[in-house]
């Protein structure tokens, strides 16, 4: 990973510049960034989208948007720079003319331009097009796409080929924004830093891990995608399964893109199919009813706004992985993703195995295993549990588990964690690929959740009911049930 | 051990019922233990000692020295119960009515007797002898010895033949107040019920450990004893040797006294022996002259009241110890002991191997080691050290060291941490043999520290000065530099 201690300069040009991902989370992102010292002085920020601002009126749309989507108070001298940065370009995706007045503007640039597309997928390939033959492709610049790049491994290909005809793979930058958090980062840190982890990562010494990415929302009024996705294509494709690989890679022998990613890749590789034999043992489907979140009625998936009543789309999934590889034979990870679920939680929990003997039997029937828990969010922080003697007369080995915590929020009191964007725009900006997803684990990844997703249709396996408030369908609390294991609550 | 769910009744008798012991710990125990509910109702307790009290007279005594040594209120009904469980009878060790009248008072009672021998060692062979010819011993009986037992093998050995004339192995209880400090009990939970412990329990996860016993009190008037004795026989031979057994013995089938001795015992004889060859790799010595300690000007060794000024009794021991066994091959086992140093810490730091490989190398030239810290006071606590990355932007993979700590006082906070001595007391009552050193272990321990003292004599190791308050001679530090180790601050 880079060096971290100079900014690269760069023309950052933000296509989309008025949509949402753009308004709540790259500019603000931005202007953080400028605050910490980590924007380089020549670097410029050209916003582009279908408006007719010019500059001076861009930078006070900017100024609103930032105290708004921004917890925290403008620092003029930030925005003093900030705002010098911020130029803004009309640009129509299907019109040339646009894509040449932002290379008018740019020029015969010295520094890399940064193409950041906040915009469908499905405009990938024009606004490609339309930078190279305004002159604004070469070998230096390069690409940050946003997910969801397809909906499966044939459209994510085809979206894939489009960006290819222009951008080599090294100038490509696949965001999936898990990958940008603090907490996500920090297990690279847990399990390679340190030997107690390292030395006991894998099937001799766990037994199991779980992932669960819970939110409280429903489909905020977003329908018409996620009808069309559900919460496989959604969450698991993406953010559940970078989770997993980083939780199983093997040490990469150092930190270059290519070192992690590949590590990565052989993880999705690995991963068993499931397919139409084993879909029943292997994956639960849920779709929220109508509930009650923290005491306030919320409605059933089937009746949001704009929902199509007859939908069969999941919102919640849980499913028992299985890596074969040498590492993790007879070690299952479970995931578990859904919407309108009981509180707002992501979290590894790496739960190690049993001991082998106990001689405590007189006191503790049966032993509980050492369980190691990351939480991403919220309370970001780890927490290893174990057991450890009561103190106290009545039993001279009275044991009790105990945590061994560390809180983030606690620890590190005076450090800000920054947004997951900020720092994949910093690292976009520096030109390193290591926390981007490769076009090889995309696709590998795709070609896993498909196989699901056509078993379901395959085989009629159809969305479980939940009611909204409750931590999925009953079949989720099974499918860990028949292993003798539960979710960590 | 004991199901600890109620208490055995039993005669107690405490033979030096008014020394300095029995006065500060034993009688202050007793009570705390009634006043938990672990005496039984039939308990008596009887104080026997040169002194012309009636029964009455001794409940008041013991009244104001438990006002006087216990940290605590007196509770007026545990108080009423137990001061109608003492009885006392003037005894004197060398005249056999005395013995006669302590036996007349207990008859053929139901109750087995324990007997607390609360007297110097000298004199253990006639009170057995006493108590055996009143008719005192049967085969129910106990006898619990305080330390220490001789001041070498052959001393030693003299001792034990003098009560197995009348008492067997099974029935003797040797004190070392260390087995009953609750944060030492909790080696054995830690150790043995947590996999992600026992599981990294040796050479290959281990690079060394350290055990420190230091006290900031000088001899504390003891320099008639002292000086005979030395840092070695005092702390060395007996606390570190066991806290050095409980950490590196094999894990025992079961906690039976049996059992754990047997592990124990096996750890003594693997340690390799010093001697000539290695006395002055192996060994510091140390001896405080005149200092400060927080900030209050304290006498030297040689300044002591009643010192001889030519002593050369050490007060400080610093030693690499070595286990030639599976375990523990090339894994040594640095010791440290001694009086007036900075501060009063008993701990012991397990240093896990460092990392093979370091991929943070931009960062961090060379990743620290995991460590775990077992505090046995003050503060008692466990507490694990390991790598975590620091939030913020500036690097994507800054490290910085981080705990994961439980402390005792925080985590138990409505939890009284009982005194060595009550759970000692207990177990002797309960018949527990577990937390008591065995014969063989005794033996071992002194024909280890035996070679070492023989060593220094033979070669004229002579100890060396170190200022009161600090932590001993340089030449301890190099002990460890020389392995490019150093000592945990």
């Amino acid at each position: 990973m880079s060096q971290g201690e100079h900014a690269a300069h760069c023309d950052f040009v933000l296509i989309g510049a008025q949509g949402d991902l753009a308004r709540r989370k790259l500019l603000p992102s931005l202007y953080q960034l400028d605050k910490a010292g980590l924007l380089h002085a020549d670097t410029r920020i050209i916003g582009a989208a279908r408006r007719d601002y010019d500059h001076a009126t861009y930078r006070n749309v900017v100024l609103d948007n930032t105290r708004e989507f921004m917890n925290d108070d403008i620092c003029e001298e930030t925005w003093e720079r900030f705002s010098n940065r911020l130029f803004f370009f009309r640009l129509d995706v299907d019109v040339q003319s646009t894509y040449d007045e932002v290379k008018a503007f740019i020029g015969e640039s010295p520094l890399p331009s940064v193409f950041y597309f906040a915009m469908p997928p499905a405009t990938y390939g024009n606004i490609c097009k339309g930078l190279h033959q305004a002159g604004l492709v070469d070998g230096r610049c390069r690409v940050v796409l946003e997910k969801p790049i397809g909906k499966d491994l044939d459209s994510s290909k085809v979206i894939n080929d489009q960006v290819a005809k222009f951008f080599d793979e090294t100038q490509i930058y696949r965001i999936d924004h898990y990958l940008g958090k603090d907490t996500v980062l920090n297990l690279f840190a847990l399990r390679f830093a340190n030997a107690i982890f390292t030395n006991n990562w894998d099937h001799n010494s766990i037994d199991h891990v779980q992932i669960t990415v819970a939110e409280e929302v429903g489909i905020e009024g977003r329908w018409g995608y996620f009808d069309t996705a559900g919460q496989m294509r959604d969450m698991v494709q993406n953010h559940l399964l970078q989770l997993l690989t980083i939780i199983a890679m093997e040490p990469p022998a150092d930190l270059n893109a290519d070192s992690v990613r590949n590590e990565k890749l052989k993880v999705l590789k690995a991963l068993r199919p499931i397919s139409h034999t084993n879909i029943d043992a292997r994956t639960v489907r849920g779709q929220y009813t109508s509930g009650y979140l923290k005491g306030q009625a919320v409605p059933g998936y089937l009746d949001e706004d704009g929902a199509n009543e007859r939908s069969e789309t999941e919102t919640f999934v849980a499913l028992r992985v299985d890596i074969d590889n040498w590492r993790w034979a007879g070690v299952p990870f479970y995931l578990r993703t859904g919407k309108r679920l009981p509180s707002k939680v992501s979290e590894i929990v790496i739960k190690f195995k049993k001991q082998p003997h106990n001689i405590f039997a007189h006191a503790y029937r049966s032993l509980p295993a050492n369980k190691l828990t990351i939480r991403l969010q919220p309370n970001e922080g780890v927490e290893l549990q174990f057991l450890n003697k009561v103190p106290g007369l009545d039993d001279p080995m009275k044991l009790q588990q105990a945590k061994l915590d560390l809180s983030f929020s606690e620890t590190f009191v005076n450090e800000r964690i920054a947004d997951a964007y900020e720092r994949l725009l910093y690292e976009a900006m520096v030109g390193n690929q290591t926390l981007f997803v490769s076009r090889p684990e995309v696709e590998q990844a795709w070609k896993w959740a498909d196989s699901i997703i056509e078993a379901w249709q395959h085989c009629g396996v159809r969305a479980k009911p939940y009611q909204a408030g409750t931590w999925g369908p009953v079949s989720s609390v099974a499918l860990l049930a028949k292993d003798d294991r539960t979710w960590h609550e």
